[in-house]
């Protein structure tokens, strides 16, 4: 039923064996990677086994998920999400080429529902009664959604104050709602401590070792679209981090099983007022340890990580204190030779406009941020002129229609008289 | 360039030429079905090449699209949408098989990104300069999505009171956005008089006669994806009736084609207080020419088409006063040998929940109306128990969460305490 090797601290390396049901290092505290037998999936990719060419969604790549067997998996299509070419925003911004992955199209509308569809198969691998976590947004509305497609129950904290939309999401997937009242904070920690209290399974982001699972499944499929001619840059909208965490584990499995051959350099993309990761590795470049990497630096790394205090941000799904998968996304685009990039809310707003204007996606402000930092990105020099680019669209605007009004203003209001019109439009 | 045979009036069956740029019969003033040459397709799929299996978007059925030519469509996955198995709620009614297709995970969100890109390309292919139409909803926002994907302007007229959020739905997409100090009609009106007066394209639903010829793909994609055993029944949300007469008409291709042996019933599903289609098939019913069809019954049906006064329901894109594509509507349901059903608001918002939570799909109201009326219809033995249902979700529930505030309530609220928070699960 297992398909993985062992774990292995992000941070310290210690393996921890199949059977493990922790979800942390019990060394160290930090995060966990879920690690697999390279050689005998060079063999599946040599043999033509891999990918799996009968599946469109995230099964397609069946071979590199930690569980076995496509009844653990809930009966949605997860993943397969289109990439599209816009060569004229890459002439725009003075680029080679330009692709955008929309991951807004995923069932519950996010790209979370590639964690959550993973995350749920081992919690149902492991018999467990039920599926706990704490969110307000996309992560949990996905969770919710993937649970219903399996008849799973599943609990979300989310506190009190949240918006009522938001929560709305997360009900109609008849998922059992804690409205606790107080933070976020209160809601995590709640949540952390019943789960354990009870045994339920946790996928809370960036503390569950199988979201990244998921989640990197995005990597693969933007390469097999690109034909594995992977790009020189991928362009994430980091929060937590455990996104561009999961791009960076899936390139390197990808490059370990010689899929492909060159590995993309990672762009983390943030909003300036939420930008813990990108603190740190422009501390860390500061320090002129940036060029460095391997064992003696990830035992660092959690010692090194930036917080933010009240971070705030219109892209709310990217919107933290403190990264909890921030020493693997740290790790991810050092190991890639990225950068970092940050934006302002006006940029961000104005990014969404300039999508669904330019590039006919309606991405939620978290999303729009890729194309706000890429552009500064060019501008700055950090993504250089001949350089193909993909941008992860990790959300669809559908989500948060409030803050694409702030983008896109009010219409011109007239008579209903074809004069009057005509008069307006200047026709 | 051009693909079809002829355009055929609705009602009075009168022929205009492939070069036809009217939109209505110039006879009698009803709408026009696209004709295509049936002997061409039949070797199609004879041999082999239809549909055609290098694409798994609309162009996939290319051949029966009314223009040749993959440039002049917009580059966005328009359908290709899961159809999902749901055993559970199949045997909770009590038929055979039931299945959803998830139309709502079309690029805008809803099925009408079918209707857009075929008339799109219409437009393109007549090197129009300006598309345009009257509408505050789906059909609007897709068709923003679909001209934004082209580069096309585009013009929509909207009645000035629309919500916000609607709005900000066109306006993210770069459409020019009227704002009509009136009603709905008056934005019809003054869109109708604008376009002809200026010869813009004018894509307005049950009007133009190429927006069926994009719908009609949904019917292609469920009977392949059900390997060509077409269901008993599929279930339509049905407004003004282009897409039940869209969906019809597939049918009847597939049949001409002999793509498919057994031509599905259609089941008309309306809200009780917007039904004009319905009581229109209810009042032939009651004349006992329920049975009857063919020319004459056609000639006639112009004179029987009810309509509503002040029609209201939650499902927003299906109230309508006088169904536009009506004719055609009836047609097709009293061809199919279908009937109808209609449900109330509170029944409406009872399915976006029941759907959510059996069946993992986030409806909005107007598609989940379809859920509640197969139930109803089962109930009362108009869908027989042994029956293999499709039943289609033409929107995203992500469309108008504030409906699904109303279905789905409000959250449990409780202290940041584990014991309060045991207390209130019972746990």
């Amino acid at each position: 039923m297992w398909r993985f090797a062992y774990l292995e601290c992000v941070s310290c390396g210690a393996a921890q064996p199949v059977g493990y049901e922790g979800y942390l290092c019990p060394k160290c505290g930090n995060n966990l990677l879920v690690r697999y037998e390279t050689e005998h999936l060079r063999r599946e990719v040599r043999e033509g086994r891999f990918p799996d060419r009968a599946r469109s969604d995230i099964l397609r790549y069946a071979a590199v998920l930690p569980v076995q067997g496509e009844h653990l998996f809930p009966p949605l299509r997860v993943g397969g999400t289109p990439l599209y070419a816009r060569p004229g925003l890459a002439a725009a911004v003075g680029i080679s080429e330009l692709f955008f992955k929309d991951d807004g199209l995923n069932p519950s509308g996010s790209l979370k529902d590639r964690a959550s569809a993973v995350a749920l198969a081992v919690a149902r691998a492991r018999g467990v009664s039920m599926v706990a976590g704490a969110s307000t947004g996309n992560a949990g509305s996905s969770m919710a959604c993937m649970a219903a497609a399996m008849g799973t129950p599943c609990t979300i904290f989310v506190p009190a104050g949240a918006p009522e939309a938001k929560i709305a999401q997360l009900l109609v997937f008849g998922a059992r709602v804690v409205a606790v009242r107080g933070s976020y904070d209160d809601a995590f920690d709640l949540c952390l401590e019943l789960a354990g209290k009870h045994g339920w399974f946790n996928r809370n982001t960036g503390y569950n070792p199988f979201t990244r699972e998921g989640k990197k499944t995005v990597a693969y499929e933007i390469c097999e679209q690109l034909r594995w001619e992977a790009p020189h840059w991928i362009v994430v909208p980091v929060g937590d981090g455990n996104i561009i965490s999961a791009v960076g584990k899936g390139l390197e499995e990808m490059a370990a099983m010689g899929l492909i051959r060159r590995r993309p350099r990672l762009l983390c993309a943030q909003a300036a007022t939420s930008a813990a990761v990108s603190r740190t590795l422009w501390k860390i470049e500061r320090s002129g340890a940036g060029g460095t990497s391997g064992a003696e630096v990830w035992c660092e790394l959690p010692g090194l990580l930036e917080c933010v205090r009240g971070a705030h941000t219109v892209a709310d799904s990217i919107c933290v204190d403190r990264p909890r998968d921030g020493v693997a996304a740290v790790r991810a685009i050092m190991e890639s030779g990225g950068a970092a990039v940050t934006v302002d809310d006006d940029m961000i707003l104005q990014a969404v406009a300039e999508l669904g204007r330019k590039a006919a996606i309606f991405a939620e402000p978290a999303a729009a941020v890729t194309w706000a930092c890429l552009r500064k990105a060019v501008d700055t020099g950090v993504v250089e002129k001949s350089a193909r680019v993909v941008c992860l669209i990790t959300g669809s605007g559908l989500k948060d229609v409030a803050s694409t009004q702030r983008a896109v203003g009010k219409p011109l209001q007239v008579e209903p008289d074809v004069e009057a019109v005509e008069r307006s439009l200047g026709l």
